[in-house]
């Protein structure tokens, strides 16, 4: 992703609004569902404050046992919020919304290659699909804000920087893959309120994964993220990373089902729910 | 389960020791196991006090996604923290412990129905089976103790009492069943620590599922538990109700999978795991 997508443009009129928009901020999750389906797209963050957001994953019914498994044993980078019925559309984090439709872009996997980054997904849609609603880290940057811990993508305009590790998931059955984590320059003196108050919401990532040098994680350069866009530090800031709910894509990208939808990174599901009611205290 | 069994008994020889024998508390999870495995058996409250003891339900594999769907879907009384390959009665929770005779004593099912309580399942094995490692309620106990909670079946010598709710769970596939709760008697200043400090172990329960009237759960009598024993309350404590391990055992009563093996109420399986590793802040 690149930083002239960090807009929410209508496709059929390719008018940008910028992500902090207040009108999307105010937006319920309804509202914003509305118009996703009818066709306006774009990255999410910040669209309908206070409202989880959350990464999709859709795999044939063949697949499901081993992403939950998947999910299961990697609770970090893919805390599952929810797992649909086979083959329905709908979940119980939003009451009438329509998983086909109402995401502002999806991406189709065949064989683990990404083959189309669609708006709507009916014409690819089997009923065998088994969607896999999965935590986002939308919400405990919220509580980041709160807690008065500056976060420099976000003061700086950009997407969250993603990259993939050295660090190998647990795998199960036909699924493995590597770990891909978020990083958010943190400084020192905001550090344990950063882990603190991740640590608090277990369902959408909880505390980070590693703090300081990249190298760990087998990460070369912060500069070049596989996802997202690069974000300066300040002085002495830490570098913290956190499981990120894209690793179930680097999963597909390495395990190579034989099909699979997603939601595009930074353009996630609007669910119903609230960010506070995840956290565990 | 009635009082008397609240003993560790050597099968073989009938000698009963207490369950607050002081070397039973001490004996690493390692030496425990072994002496499981020998033929040692009854109720393990209190043994390798500081590690992290689980519920254990096997399945065979045509049942596990329905049962790791049930258990994500009711996290609250069925919290995951291992599922074993197909086949396998290894844990990454234990390296080196063999589940089949490892717990103190089982439960074997068929459709549904108690046919067994043997000491060891090697006979019952069957190399289609999944395994799943669900959180227990002893790992909060010892959480509720050091914030100064007093725990009442533990000061009266007791089983916790556990009651099957009119709750039913989110069913998953061909698992349905009603929660089962455990209850404990709190004293009014001590609810907000009780409530904090198992929430910051949502891996094993987490915070209650319910304070106060009993007949909300459809618990007519406090005094009546479906399993365990009756603990009495002191003037003013509040009865708190904890989503309980038991309730995967329920979902077999309910649903009748044509096998599954499970660990007899009480008599857990205990892992290399410390309970303080399951704590989130």
């Amino acid at each position: 992703m690149n930083r002239t997508e960090d807009r929410l443009t209508t496709v059929s009129e390719d008018r940008p609004v910028t992500l902090v928009d207040e009108h999307a901020r105010a937006w319920s999750p309804q509202e914003a569902r509305t118009r996703f389906r009818a066709g306006l797209t774009g990255p999410t963050a910040g669209v309908a404050a206070g409202h989880t957001q959350v990464n999709l994953i859709s795999v044939p019914a063949d697949w499901a046992y081993d992403m939950l498994l998947f999910c299961q044993r990697n609770p970090k980078p893919c805390p599952v919020l929810d797992v649909t019925d086979v083959g329905s559309p709908a979940t119980v984090l939003a009451p009438g919304a329509d998983l086909r439709t109402d995401l502002p872009r999806y991406r189709v996997w065949r064989d683990g290659e990404l083959v189309d980054e669609p708006t709507d997904v009916r014409a690819h849609w089997r009923d065998d699909l088994v969607s896999f609603l999965i935590g986002c880290s939308f919400t405990f940057e919220w509580a980041l804000t709160e807690a008065g811990v500056p976060v420099r993508h976000l003061e700086q305009g950009r997407n969250v920087p993603m990259y993939e590790t050295s660090w190998q998931c647990r795998p199960a059955g036909r699924i493995h893959g590597p770990m891909v984590v978020s990083m958010r320059p943190v400084p020192p003196q905001h550090l344990s309120a950063a882990i603190r108050e991740s640590s608090l919401l277990p369902a959408v990532h909880g505390g980070p994964v590693h703090c300081g040098d990249p190298s760990t994680l087998g990460i070369e350069d912060l500069g070049r993220p596989d996802f997202g866009d690069p974000v300066d530090l300040h002085p002495d800031d830490i570098p913290v990373f956190w499981g990120c709910g894209v690793t179930p894509q680097a999963a597909v990208m390495a395990s190579r089902p034989p099909f699979a939808l997603t939601h595009a990174p930074g353009q996630m599901f609007l669910t119903d729910a609230r960010d506070q009611q995840y956290r565990v205290a």
